[in-house]
């Protein structure tokens, strides 16, 4: 590790997983975060589901959303992807002075829309104002508990033949944010796909076991999260470039931009892996939903390439490994 | 309401009710979070308590402590002033770049320590990185769920005559970060009073219903909180000056500062309501513990002035009201 925390460190990638892993799991060990899922999964208690996730998100206010809806969305995934069904929301902010108090009441009132949605409730909160230059107009936790309903979700289920699933097309909410940033760079408008997917995480937890693992592809995108799958395993995932669904002008975008949106995060589309018996079932189950309506198979796991995660495109395949470096800091 | 965000509204005094009155609990509304406690007692699951708190107190090393024990500390305590038991925490780390890992690791050994020392685990985290200059080193946020244990503390409880006990001396913390903040104005140093309460609390709550309330006074000290429990009631609250117990060294400090150890944060101290039968049997339990072997009865409930909480001296009484203004801005 370095002496410094410098953003890549933040970045949802390599670093991120070094300091975590090097600094954070060894002094605080026990079974539960040891997990390392999107959420803890607790004994007692009919099993609780706990995570928690702090938003910087810049633009505060950006195509398809804002803080307010990003952070309720993000958190109940969390839960979500863990196997819980969400129910309770902490909200914690820590406000620049000087910041809009109508900024805030908008932000409140998408976090009010996003819960309504989500079928979740903010039963506790806090609220910090720090001094102006020492913080960016606003920054949320939320924290959510929810009960389990699924209860054997993990990339360690993973066997050959199975069937990768993407629930929609890849890379909307970073690309939204880049733009968001670079105004005048592209012609249009991309929305962030910005969503809770706990409904229909519920849906597809009725696969039972042919449902391996659940996780929706944030800060550093659909390739690090594969990666993060079959890391350190005898197992490869092998995806066809042709079957992941991305918008053109997220296409465009990621082109002008220099990025790649198997790397852009999303905030309202899950990966689901699961047994090639279940894959069309899955896929029937998803396209039912407005938040999967566009989803695909986009590939398998492999054994041929242990740990790797690997593209076939039309110029043959490339191996895609886990985001190293803050390529799109402060996209949540 | 004003335009912006001022620090004022951090306080944890009567802008900081405004602002989560007018704004937050107005568009989020639910039982559990209009109740307003430190933590929500949620329904089902043998009734869960929930807390969160962010933390941006600067400096983030002082006498006593750091943000890594003050985050656990105040979390856990907050879960054990609403009754519960605290179990499991969340870690979620906001940090600026530049930050030295040397700093992060000390604070994740304090948090370390202090979860030991609490008996509680933390199972989750998040960290995020801002770019320099929007943030100031590091803020975490904790939440925190426990079990209830205790499940009828609330100042609706408050009768005439009910003794109130403060655990220890007043305003250790507060004036412990002034003077960090401002070294060469007083000699000698003041140890923030940074511990978790949940043991001694849990003692406490043998006392049954003789327990009315408990709650830790943080930011706004012991005199907002006791302004917090009689606010809107028949009740008041008689203080007498001379057995509210502070350290010399936090009078002296509280003197040159022009503040009063009655508005100073304390950090872990916790104030007890507690029927008049059960008070000796309450200080008994507190003086048995290292937190507690400083405890006093340092008034009463009565019902002369309704709503407001009255100090008696010896230059005849005045009343205290909640801290208007951020006088202490980031103490924690």
């Amino acid at each position: 590790m370095e002496n410094i925390i410098t953003l890549d460190y933040g970045s949802g990638g390599k670093k991120t997983s070094e300091l975590i892993d090097n600094l954070i799991v060894k002094k605080l060990s026990n079974d539960a975060l040891c997990a390392l899922g999107d959420g803890a999964v607790l004994s007692g208690c009919d099993r609780l589901v706990f995570s928690t996730d702090s938003f910087v998100v810049s633009p505060v206010f950006f195509p398809g959303g804002d803080i307010g809806k990003l952070c309720v969305c993000g958190t109940v995934n969390d839960v979500a992807m863990s196997g819980g069904v969400p129910k309770y929301l902490s909200l914690s902010f820590i406000i620049e002075e000087g910041f809009p108090v109508s900024d805030l009441e908008r932000i409140v009132d998408s976090v009010s829309a996003a819960a309504r949605k989500a079928d979740v409730s903010v039963v506790t909160g806090d609220t910090k104002v720090v001094e102006r230059g020492r913080g960016d107009g606003i920054y949320i936790n939320t924290s959510g508990i929810g009960f389990l309903e699924h209860g054997n979700l993990s990339p360690r289920n993973l066997r050959t033949g199975d069937k990768v699933i993407l629930s929609g097309t890849s890379g909307d909410h970073g690309a939204a944010i880049m733009l968001a940033r670079n105004k005048n760079l592209v012609e249009g408008e991309i929305l962030s796909d910005c969503a809770p997917l706990n409904h229909l995480a519920e849906k597809l937890y009725s696969l039972g076991d042919g449902l391996r693992v659940l996780r929706d592809p944030t800060r550093g995108g659909v390739a690090t999260t594969l990666c993060e799958f079959v890391e350190g395993t005898p197992l490869s995932i092998e995806l066809s470039e042709a079957d992941i669904p991305v918008l053109p002008a997220v296409k465009s975008a990621c082109d002008i931009l220099g990025l790649d949106p198997l790397y852009c995060a999303n905030e309202g589309k899950l990966l689901a892996v699961v047994s090639p018996e279940c894959a069309k079932e899955a896929l029937e189950i998803m396209h039912g939903t407005e938040e999967g309506k566009n989803a695909a198979v986009i590939g398998e796991v492999t054994d041929t390439h242990a740990g790797k995660v690997f593209v076939r495109g039309i110029f043959g395949s490339r191996i895609v490994s886990k985001l190293s470096g803050a390529e799109l800091p402060r996209i949540c």
